[in-house]
């Protein structure tokens, strides 16, 4: 009983996410929602994201946290629309949460929209929210057995970033395990390692999702029903 | 519809937890719930607790994971007891889950027990499991604005660790901020500062430990209702 109501819960959240999802790519906007633990470095990198993207698209970010808007303001501070989503004790963002908050937002210019989910390595991995892909950060700090333990996190991705790489050779993290670990339960997973403070791989991740954001606007002008 | 039957979920683990509570405490054992993100070093912390109590006092482990039984595989190879309980999907521990479990341990001579939760710092705040208080713990390397993001882990722990302190000079972690963070929410929480690997702090924490330990065997042999 308790399970198919979290079914329903799930089902009721993912219809809405359809709808956000048709609603963002007819607009042309590559949509990522971002996963991982908290303090694994998501607001962080998307910072950093930011500032390379300045004048090569047009961004903006939708942030969730369970309490505080303090992402919000490190966002604006750097000169970036952020619109900030408490879940008051949520696990995990959902589709009518990003709906509400995509009312702030001037979609028309919009080109890549960021999502940063609640710090959190397993209930967000169930949620859609209108997104194109999922993105999985997993830190060096946090340790190289995070995929096996954490599965669905891993499994729902279409990217995973490894973060903190500077600080790799003060960790007992081993680079080959986690990938190994992380493409075992997903083959198909695009693996970026990344400092983001340094700066280290920043600019393979970003030319990789101005090349997916590029596709996404090139699929608007195809007929309906096509893609390249 | 949705709150409610939340509620009464967490109503029906927390009668499981109070019997726990009340088996464990008559057996005179001091139990650890230990929360934090993933990767946070949980399970470094308890098994270095551990190989310090050795002698010192009669511990065990139940571990928690979504997946995988790598920690109980840790804890085995250091030769101490260990239960591993897999949530499959789920993202905190219940009081029938660690019911279950401590049916494989030896109770009658147990001291320490800690219990290991998954790895998230949102859902295992409100779930009881029948232990005398909660651990959370907090990296350096996970930055120093969890407590406020996360305030239901902090308000629901009787101490806070902050790991990995080892590693504060390469991080921009301000250790006065978290600790006011934490204590804005919680001004009760006892706090350490502990490097696991490196050793600094673990003294102080396993003393306050053990001193913990001997008063609830203490408290046991009073008349009923009787608490030092």
């Amino acid at each position: 009983m308790e399970i198919r109501l979290a079914e329903d819960l799930m089902d009721a959240n993912n219809r809405v996410a359809a709808k956000l999802k048709s609603h963002l790519s007819k607009k042309g906007i590559l949509t990522l929602n971002f996963l991982s633990s908290p303090g694994a470095g998501k607001t962080t990198l998307i910072e950093k994201t930011l500032q390379r993207l300045k004048g090569l698209a047009k961004t903006a970010v939708i942030v969730g946290d369970v309490q505080t808007s303090r992402d919000k303001q490190r966002f604006e501070e750097g000169g970036f629309d952020a619109v900030q989503i408490n879940t008051e004790g949520g696990c995990h963002l959902t589709a009518p949460m990003v709906e509400k908050a995509l009312d702030s937002l001037e979609l028309d210019a919009l080109e890549i929209l960021f999502i940063e989910n609640v710090g959190n390595l397993v209930c967000p991995a169930g949620f859609q929210l209108g997104e194109d892909m999922k993105v999985v950060l997993l830190s060096t700090t946090e340790g190289d057995d995070k995929p096996g333990k954490y599965p669905a996190a891993f499994f729902s991705a279409q990217a995973m970033i490894i973060t903190k790489i500077d600080l790799l050779a003060l960790t007992n993290f081993d680079l080959d395990f986690a990938k190994k670990d992380a493409l075992r339960i997903n083959p198909k997973l695009k693996i970026f390692e990344v400092s983001s403070l340094k700066g280290e791989g920043m600019v393979d991740w970003v030319d990789w999702l101005l090349h997916r954001a590029k596709r996404k606007r090139r699929d608007l002008k195809l007929p309906d029903g096509c893609t390249l």
